[in-house]
């Protein structure tokens, strides 16, 4: 089978360049002018993009399908989020195996193995979440690197749940730094901020909004830079997850002016909505419900100057969604029973293609953000996050001048409500194919489950 | 004539991807997977590249072709300079267009393209020098914009000669702002390094030592924080020539962390050599004069790590030859006199090839600062700096495991000396291609005066 | 003559103390406690400062009596001048003899002697402004330094008036290095400034705003910046006055923080007064024209703050009057050509005790800034600036619980206008010595012209 | 009892003065000119301090005499201790009073009222250490501080024995803010430090220079962030104890920059010991065994402008003795044993002046740093810290022109080995008086236990 993408403008990390994509089978056999008819005789299928970007499938490196949480699960299934995904021109996710206390990486690795397998619609890796560091744990992370997965999630935040100490943070560190990996930090002080929520909760004020208020900025610079020092005293690779607050991207910015190898994602929820969204009546503001919590407005100026200096390298969505109903309610009253997390993997590419029509980032910052700089960080470059001869044919259709409005109605993630519910964008994902193969198109969805397969990833690609 | 270069490893400022690289007449046409057979039936010519680097060529943003300069001329035409440069793998300079104070900037512009026509083996671009700011010479700017000539250098050094004063410079920026062009800067403090000229010379200390110690590093510091400021104010994009010290790139770092539009440059002389070399006996020292002067050892550290953290984005060779004998001897006794600059056209690709050598960068870092960040901030990107189906055929075929000397004896620049006489270097240039054509191969020149063309550039491509 | 002052409380900079104070001639002789009669027999007089404040009277280390300026004269002579200061609790003002470009330093020293001598009703000394920076000018420093002028002032400001190159300024720092005096600078870019100036009135704005407008902060906190700069690389003592702008704060802070001599004072119009003052209408906005400007409102936090982190270390006046009628509007239509200067010296130390009052200031810090400090920074302690057996009898009791509303009508600058018209203030000075004589008691004054003494003052006290 | 001291230069935080200071009984009652006879008459002793400083007494606010630590105690007493400040010049120490875990805080208090009731020879105050916080715990905070106990001191090391988490020290900085009190850390990162020491002794290593490899200077400075971040969401007073590490400097010069309520100390082995004297051979090191660890050298030269910018605002000595011979050696083969302490409290005074002999802070600087800012920062300000009517006469004659040389055979503290052995200084406490005793003169000691009495404090007077 071989396609070729004809007169498209093809956004590469540097720049646009107009050019054909040439796919046979899985992968991208070539890249020619729009002139040429070289491999017009032998195509299957010519498709025209004219008018319309064409780009490396989204990678979305954060995000959380069907995770146990306080006794619930995550709304999306592999199945149903990648699916979403897909529909969002996300072609990869790197989702998150969850380590419970008291049993091994190994066997977690295989229980998400398990999940996953047969389900997704499009490739798919896992980074580790490590919630107990002892002897044998810091033995598996050797292995957990051999079997694809270089990177390793921490918590200074929900103690008693995935909380490590920077004991145990240090330990691990040093094991990242000894393999190569990378060490993936959820960065709040959730010691100090677990008083505040004591606090509030004894004053009788259980509001979502509180989730915001008790969990003030500060303590996610604190954590920041305290992870910081702990990579710079060890020499671990470490990077940043949901960035969210000013004194965070300072410290992370301050330390990449060092040449450290400190690095930092943001989310599309932290550009667009803030506090206000989580203060909404009726309890309406809990779903707006994540750690760390949506900031002041103020904050997103920041958020979007860290992408277009490269403070923050990636975007992705930390989708973890919870039903409205049900779920996010089990928190009424008590916000801190609130599953945390919000849905966003089908509209991230989207999102931040409206950050390049409000002239925040450039196009080539949306692909290398979305795309490239994901693949690069954790090991996938150049089979995704590129357009190139040899890389997986993971490509993306994008009509940059359609419309559309973000609606739970209409959106593909198993979850009953939108985060950005009536948002009108311009642009909009037309066609997607995951390994040479179309699921979406005019409209329609064309993939199936098991499509997607496990991504083996390298280590992390920006290493100093 | 089609052409293609197969096997190698293609150099993206993203990373290395495996790929060949077809040309047909003076452009890219395609890049195809390595096992791909495509357009060998048409191929005039099938080139190798096996175990090489395949990449975009060499762009030197920064060179000074027969430049008149205290009664003398930089000893490089622009026949002999782009020749060497092409011989090093640089396929595109940019020269500066020098205008005398009292005449026009068109008819300065037009005088250079005198001087260029015909003779370059490359392709080339002109800056334009402002010496002279005032009404009609700022409504000039304009003309030069369209006629592609869309930067302007300005000196805050050279009182009397290219000195600008802030007045003058604010000015500049104002148009640059209005016409989005760039304002170039020499940043040093020349008003205040001259009281420390002339009172080294009262005191009878004229060795070229003193040329070093007479130019501080703090005043070069001083004068990038100035250049920023003024940039601030007036919203002009600012770029900095030749950064050669650690207190500089603090300034030029700290705004780039609040996002304005400012950029830097740093030369190989400031990352391989040091003041020692300006206190080198009898008079070799001279050799060495350029401004700002080399500095202690300690700023190479932080040179190399700017360019890791892209505070540092480009690097450029402030080429600017003078023979040892006859022309640096004009300042024996007196370093004053000594013509300032160095030749290096020849060696920047080959020199910071070592760095990736050494781990100091990476490769993605090597053609990016060399050829892509150039291309893009000098408004010339997809055209040059990156290799795809459009680009101009300007290509290096680059063996990473070849070694060489570099000497005075073997360089083909016209200069009596080298900078780096002696140094052993990991890689050398293999093939060159200037649109299409070979240059270089086999150890042997094809080029001629007059393939090079002049490069009308647009914008620069990386502003906020 | 035997006075004890009793029962009042002792502001000294490190906190209030219960003491009398014993005063006999022109000079403290001792502090006693509250219950000590010992001086009680001999005393000539015993006076009650009971529920009120005794401190070392006010150093207003910034003024300029009837100062040439654009062909018209500040309107305070030194005799109108320091007895409105003595009214307001200054009785010290250390004045600026203006060197004219082209005369000598010391014939300069000389005529203001002449000026001074016999009419000032408290002490005062000298600062230097340097226009002019030749061999025999930077000579002259010394015998100035001999002559008990150990300060000098210098503009980066004022083209073609007061101005001095950085090489000029560079060379006065040299000689302030080796005779270890200060040099005070003005710190605007006045060269780029010039250039927003004229064209604003090229645009037909000249109104007083615009005086603001075209003097942005930047440029402030560039000149700043620049003066620290080249007294890093001479090694001179630099004392920025008059700052105004939160960037020129910052530069200041970061210079200190690193142990550099490097002081800084304010004045009470950039704590009080605003850029919407400049922009009253009718062509008011002319009273508050000063340079540096008045800045919008949020820089008046960042001053206080500065004031209690001792990063501003001085509140002087910059006292520099010029009646609104016949002088202030010269420039009607012009901004440029009003005079530059606002009427102060009786109000300083009223306006910084109601920062006590409004509790951004201790007690501690008003007597320090006010007093202490200028005291020290000048070369005028213990003889000044402390109350001590040996010091000056310069004593202002101060009343806290008074109430006053400052107004033209009832100051005695001679001024017709007042830039705190109105404004309601706690606190007031009741009493005044200098050197052992009431200068004001009872609202009354009883001072005297020629009662001041020319003050020789030693180097700065806080050299590190 | 009337005694005049005459002759002597007094020193002040503002500097010196020449004056006579007049003790009856427990106070100054007067300062008065040297050529003042004003009290002769009535004086039962005058005393000559005619080329010596005449100086507040030394005020220690860091000690801990008898302390329990790991199974031993401290092997100063109350006693053996003050007696040995006394000789130093010290004449207020304040002591901590140590909360077991599972006891109360005014339980605590009592206990250690009762060691040092009766025993002391100086005056002194205590801070409290907080080992336990909780509901109980917290208001009794409020006790504490009617009780004149205004401080408390928190642990981020020892985990186990003093750690407290950061939910406990916000909890704490809560109860801070509320009653004005001020919070006292020991900021190093114990949790990541025991790691690193049950790591080193796993690899056999248990020397006394892995006590300083183990707890590196970014984990102070992170620490020390960490208590500013807290402070700052909290808005406590945070006193940062014994800083010994650039790091941890940085971080206090940028809070107190934005006027936060910031202060630190430092201590003589700080600025004269390094980690070099860790590494003697033959269990030397042990010696210099104390939490912080000496760090390399070149923190010294920060540590000193630290105290010259006042970033630093005090010195004290954490004296804290232990004999080499029995305690110290509990360590031998396993540094973590080692009792972390060194002894200082009679040498403080003597290491300062010897800074100001070598330049390094000014004689007001020593005053201020050793004597009048502990007395403003612990709430006994005028009481302590001047030489002013009303004030306690604790004063002490200081003869710059002695010199002298520590030696633990000549030293008055209860250990057997002295950190400075053999270090020759210039200068020497000559006379020593508290509350009007003689305790040390002409080399003799005149004091007894139980002279010393308790001293209630207030809050600190320093916050804005
Ligand atoms: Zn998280
Ligand atoms: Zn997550
Ligand atoms: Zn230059
Ligand atoms: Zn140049
Ligand atoms: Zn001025
Ligand atoms: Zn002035
Ligand atoms: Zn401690
Ligand atoms: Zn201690």
């Amino acid at each position: 089978m071989l396609l070729v993408i004809k007169s498209g403008t093809v956004l590469t990390p540097s720049g646009p360049i107009e050019a054909n994509v040439v796919v046979e089978g899985e992968r991208v056999v070539a890249l020619t002018e729009h002139s040429s008819t070289a491999f017009d005789e032998r195509a299957d299928r010519i498709l025209s993009a004219e008018g319309k970007y064409v780009l490396p499938g989204g990678i979305d490196a954060h995000t959380h399908m069907e995770m146990p949480f306080g006794g619930t699960f995550s709304a999306d299934t592999f199945e149903t989020g990648t699916r979403a995904a897909a529909w969002g021109g996300t072609t990869t996710i790197i989702d998150f195996a969850v380590q419970q206390k008291g049993t091994s990486l190994l066997s977690t690795l295989d229980k998400w193995h398990e999940k996953a397998d047969g389900d997704c619609a499009i490739d798919y890796g896992f980074h580790m979440i490590v919630s107990d560091v002892n002897d044998a744990t810091l033995k598996e992370m050797e292995s957990c690197v051999d079997a694809g997965v270089s990177s390793f999630k921490m918590f200074m935040a929900y103690p008693g749940v995935f909380y490590s100490t920077d004991g145990e943070i240090l330990r691990a560190m040093q094991k990242a730094r000894e393999t190569g990996s990378t060490i993936m930090m959820h960065a709040e002080n959730g010691i100090a901020i677990d008083q505040l929520v004591a606090q509030s909760l004894a004053e009788g004020r259980g509001e979502p909004v509180q989730h915001g208020l008790t969990r003030p900025p500060e303590l996610e610079g604190e954590a920041t830079s305290r992870a910081i020092t702990l990579a710079g005293v060890t020499g671990a690779p470490l990077y940043i997850v949901h960035l969210s607050a000013a004194q965070a991207l300072a410290a992370v910015a301050e330390a990449r002016n060092t040449g450290q190898n400190v690095f930092a994602e943001t989310c599309p929820q932290y550009l667009y909505l803030s506090i206000e969204d989580l203060a909404k009546p009726d309890f309406e503001g809990a779903k707006y419900v994540a750690s760390p919590p949506l900031r002041e407005k103020h904050h997103q100026t920041d958020l979007w100057r860290g992408l277009r200096t490269n403070d923050l390298s990636v975007v992705s969505t930390d989708h973890c969604p919870f039903c409205f109903k049900d779920q996010k309610e089990l928190g009424r009253g008590d916000f801190s029973k609130i599953p945390n997390g919000m849905p966003g993997v089908e509209h991230r590419m989207d999102l931040l293609h409206q950050g390049v029509v409000a002239g925040e980032i450039s196009l080539a910052r949306w692909v290398e953000t979305c795309s490239t700089t994901p693949a690069r960080m954790f090991g996938l470059y150049p089979r995704k996050g590129v357009l190139a001869p040899g890389s997986d044919a993971d490509i993306v259709i994008y009509d940059p001048a359609a419309e559309q409005t973000i609606s739970a109605e209409t959106h593909h993630m198993n979850v009953d409500y939108s985060a950005y519910e009536g948002m009108r964008l311009r642009g909009r994902v037309d066609t997607v194919l995951s390994r040479g193969r179309v699921l979406v198109e005019n409209g329609e969805y064309h993939g199936s489950p098991g499509h997607g397969r496990f991504l083996s990833r390298d280590l992390c690609q920006y290493l100093n």
